[in-house]
């Protein structure tokens, strides 16, 4: 018998029409499918079509400063993912809701729901809301402290597990003949407190499929990645070469074991934005023509955004003005340091940054073949820097068609990627082991 | 031209197997859908196949105490809503959602999102959960007071009102010529300060098919009624008697001028559990073996609840205790009235009204031949206590099969109901006009 390869692991990173931010504007889209659920539907039929682990959107909590230029978030993820889930059948389905600006209750349940409707395919983005635009939107004057938004989280995570755990396995009986609905000895308060919050429990809703929905984080700051070590099971990164990419997938799984856990618990998926194109002249070409559809204005106030310093009245051929220390930032701490870090080792101008951050804000992007993009994809996975990949196609869903037809064949003929799925949940996709369920294991315990 | 008679709406109400507390152990249901959401999309196209205006999940955000014997609650609403969406074209999507453990920025986008999902087919039952049980999962020792609840409820709907006309129609303009995605000058922040809510604004999803979702309403207290004069589109009441109907169809329409609305931009649908069988003697036996298979000691706990008295100790056959004033009820005052009402009226003792609540927990049951039922539903629309029915069909999905395939169809011979979907929206199908939008008229006036 020969030993089957270590598989790779594939997430489609789903944005309007195209994680490009002048995507819109392209001829390859048609802009008026951000405000269509069959769009989004399509997407999610082609990543099953080419066996992709799951599809993901971001999400955020305000329209912020771009909206003149571009402005995604249309649907609420939870929402448009359990349409995706009607229309699809295999492909795993990972929506961000926030932990700052939620109640554990709520959003447990939302989790939930959505897992039982898609079958045990729900998966969440665990994220702490760095926007100061979004805190206004919740009645706050300003955003929490970084450090405040992931203690608030990690209590959110304690509660939201329980009350996963509160129904056990098996607890909704539905025993025609005796009457018994559920089984009350099954079912579990919490009673729950901590600082933020106070919880007594049961959820209203049995176990779900997967018994609660995978757990993915994006964040790659010190809170981020402890954070993430923790709880997570799959991570979204950033990392612009394969060097920092290595290094923080060691970083990572190094911080496993202090919380009991093994390595394989935790997948790193680095993102990739793919030009794809029959030569490589030609996908760089085709880069180039969305390079050319940038709105400097636009990729201005972004940057602004991102860096926390007013750059709109900035010259554009001039490079970065100084940037605050990374202690001062209370937003993205990680993406902050990536961005400032590529500037500063690349000695750019504001415009080079600006192009070299159109194509997934500070995603790697990557233009060339599909046998070129398959060996990228393939090196950073032999040389321990991923577990897997989180695909973000510059246009919709034209990007992703090229993916799943011209590049995973290439992943599955060298034998990294599956054929055919051979897990009926996202948990099982990702090679994870099904969950416990501590009430469940005390009856046992009891029970011996 | 002939006249159209006025034509009366249907709203089915869905619940897990059916409305009757029995239902999951009835030979005519399978209990295991009630966690199966394609069990929930068929019931929405058969919906759809009877030209009804919409469906409605009910909500509730704790267990409560009657787990042993019958939890309904398996879906958040809103998610289960979408899946329907893909799996339908026409029928409204209506999902209850509580205003005391909502944020209005959230619960704005997630309605907006599902309005944007379904082509226009949202509805949002607002309430403002009785429940000292949910209280306890959302941080408080107890439920907050009656008046308190709806006092929030109020800020809560100017703000939600709000957010929904901070994308004016249109303003996502999706230039690609000029590259001008929205237009900043039709995107509105509100700065909303109020004493529960602070919210900046504009919503981060631009404007839905239909503005906001059509606004649903189902509580009959006088806060409630109030309430629903105020902003309701379609109420959803308990009303037992033909005339307790009439009364509280005037008692509603006429509390609307003062709020500068008409009669007819607010629909009372009353309930109905309707038992349907070709003889009269039938459908009475059919309701008959329900009823042989309530739980007294799950209605002890049921009956207990919606009274706010113990009653798990109290013999069957005896009359209720003496009861408290409504005035010291500070949970669902309208149905603890109607209960009260039904076992003094009718002397009844607890088992008797175990039986007459098992139907559908206080909403008027009946049981006779499509022609009587239509015949009823007839009556009631004449005679000004209805615009239309909210059906509750006792078992699912053979229930509402049986409504739409046999009690239909002479509603439609009468002239009553439509034969097609005339409208492309929710609020198309209750003959509501087009709503408006705060911003665009204040543009629309300095333009001129």
């Amino acid at each position: 018998m020969v030993d089957t390869p270590k598989q790779l692991h594939l997430n489609a990173f789903l944005m309007g029409v195209g994680h490009h931010e002048a995507a819109w504007r392209h001829p390859r889209t048609d802009a008026a499918r951000v405000h269509s659920a069959a769009h989004f539907q399509e997407l999610g039929r082609i990543a099953e079509r080419g066996r992709l682990d799951s599809v993901f959107f971001a999400d955020g909590l305000a329209v912020g400063p771009r909206i003149k230029h571009n402005a995604q978030a249309v649907f609420e993820p939870v929402t448009l993912l359990s349409a995706i889930a009607a229309a699809t059948e295999h492909v795993g389905l990972i929506a961000t809701a926030s932990t700052t600006y939620s109640d554990p209750y709520s959003l447990a349940r939302k989790f939930t729901s959505l897992d039982h409707i898609s079958g045990g395919r729900a998966g969440w983005n665990i994220v702490t809301s760095a926007g100061a635009d979004e805190a206004a939107n919740f009645g706050l004057a300003d955003r929490p402290l970084h450090r405040d938004r992931y203690a608030r989280a990690q209590e959110f995570l304690e509660v939201a597990l329980a009350l996963w755990d509160s129904w056990e396995e098996g607890a909704l009986t539905l025993d025609v003949e005796s009457g018994v609905y559920a089984d009350p000895n099954r079912v579990h308060t919490l009673e729950h407190e901590s600082e933020h919050f106070r919880v007594r429990g049961p959820l209203n809703s049995p176990r779900s499929p997967q018994g609660r929905p995978l757990l993915v984080q994006a964040g790659s700051s010190e809170d981020g990645k402890e954070f993430a070590a923790r709880y997570a099971e799959a991570v979204f990164t950033a990392q612009r070469t394969l060097d920092q990419g290595r290094a923080f997938y060691r970083d990572l799984k190094g911080r496993l074991g202090r919380y009991g856990r093994a390595e394989h618990e935790l997948k790193v998926l680095p993102g990739i934005v793919p030009f794809i194109a029959d030569t490589e002249a030609e996908a760089k070409e085709l880069e180039q023509s969305f390079t050319d559809l940038i709105s400097p204005e636009y990729s201005l106030r972004q940057l602004s955004t991102m860096l926390g310093v007013d750059l709109t009245a900035h010259a554009l051929d001039a490079p970065l003005p100084p940037l605050p220390p990374l202690d001062a930032i209370e937003g993205n701490k990680s993406r902050y340091a990536l961005v400032k870090d590529l500037a500063s080792s690349e000695s750019l101008t504001v415009r080079q940054l600006i192009g070299k951050l159109g194509g997934g804000r500070g995603h790697r992007t990557f233009a060339g073949t599909p046998e070129q993009v398959a060996d990228e994809l393939t090196t950073w996975f032999a040389e321990g820097a991923a577990d897997g990949f989180n695909i973000m196609p510059p246009y919709l869903p034209g990007g992703l068609d090229d993916f799943v037809d011209r590049v995973v064949p290439i992943l599955q003929d060298r034998g990294l990627f599956r054929r055919e799925y051979t897990a009926s949940t996202l948990r099982g996709h990702y090679g994870l082991d099904d969950v416990g369920n501590r009430f469940a294991q005390g009856t046992a315990h009891r029970a011996g």
